[in-house]
């Protein structure tokens, strides 16, 4: 008789903002929420203003040398970090000029068992002397500007904890989605057979699974082809 | 004399989604609020299940040709579609296979008269046929899978509104961001000038406007080197 044990480690992840009640309003997602709920995901947000140092519980100053925008301060941001941070934390600030998320960098980051820490940036930004002393890695999750760090924050919960072990029924949907082997997906299709005139591909009803797998392969391949060529070209 | 009119048309943003209370939750987010209140940009939510066809409320079906997770069925999505679009509706499917959303797309959404729909997908995705009969154009908001579109048409609509005229204090905060010219940002400083050792570089203190302004473009191009050089690269 040999018993097998399996340590879950549960993903941790806690979270700076000024603005907790958007991340927290949002955490009641199904998958997310789910896995809080069995302890796969352990998520803790702090309010930068508790750290202000001043009466006004103000966090920002204006930009030297000029600009539009207030700046979050170091000296604030640096003592809301060091109240949550240890020395398996790893602090990524989420910003525009960041490394793009990947799913397969989604993917390591729910498999770290090192904590990670997301500071969200608001109004113009951060000083950039908190990054140079504090951050470990700028992640961004697109070449676009958000007006804070909050939604990236929930981007980057969303797409790692769905390659949690147990977080998903099966861990083969995560595996079967977009970006599996670096293609698309091949389309999909369910009920009703036929609409109006527009008929599911015969193959996908014919119960031969070897040629299901076949049509499928070639199809996401052919997808990718069309849509993101870039992705087949080995680029990052 | 001569009277200046300028007709302001609002943004207008259709959404059909399973979750409507995760888009509604985060529109108190600041800047979004303050768009929908002063009638800059307007967003509707229909709930897809109310357009389901059965007693259960039920939405999906298995996919086709065997594999993990529910698809959206085409006839559902089809009657919530059609129950908000007009000829004027250009209709977005939001998905990792989409055409990657940049920051000078969302500007142009924001400029356009056409009413936008949104449909967020759930599960394991929507059926082919919905999207090949009445989607106008894929948009993924980045290379990693979420559990749904939420977030995504999240992202779109912050990344839109900044830029509608009068929805930051100055539109130049919109343009003064991130990726304008296609370059990233020079890095920022605020008070405290000297922070524990680490001073606020000279120049931006000097008050010289010339040399603040040109040690800025430099550094926005130093920067977009280091850290995205395939922005300089003019590739999309």
């Amino acid at each position: 008789l040999k018993a097998c044990f399996r340590l879950t480690i549960p993903m941790k992840i806690k979270i700076i903002t000024l603005f907790p009640e958007l991340i927290k309003g949002y955490l009641q997602e199904a998958i997310i929420a789910k896995a809080i709920g069995t302890g796969l995901l352990n998520i803790e947000i702090m309010n930068l203003r508790d750290f202000s140092d001043n009466p006004y519980r103000s966090v920002d100053d204006s930009p030297m040398g000029g600009g539009d925008g207030m700046l979050l301060r170091p000296d604030i941001l640096e003592a809301a970090l060091l109240s949550v941070k240890n020395e398996m934390s790893h602090v990524i600030y989420l910003s525009p000029q960041g490394e793009l998320l990947k799913s397969q960098t989604a993917k390591k980051f729910s498999e770290s068992d090192r904590e990670i820490v997301l500071i969200c940036g608001r109004y113009a930004g951060v000083d950039q002397r908190f990054i140079d002393k504090h951050v470990d890695q700028e992640i961004s999750i697109g070449d676009y500007v958000l007006s804070g760090g909050e939604l990236a924050a929930l981007v980057f919960i969303e797409a790692a904890s769905r390659f949690i072990p147990g977080v998903l029924g099966k861990i083969k949907s995560a595996e079967e989605d977009s970006f599996k082997d670096g293609l698309l997906e091949a389309p999909q299709y369910t009920r009703p057979q036929d609409w109006s005139g527009m008929k599911v591909p015969e193959v996908l009803a014919s119960g031969n699974h070897k040629k299901i797998a076949e049509w499928k392969a070639e199809q996401a391949l052919k997808v990718t082809e069309e849509k993101r060529p870039d992705l087949l070209r080995g680029k990052k």
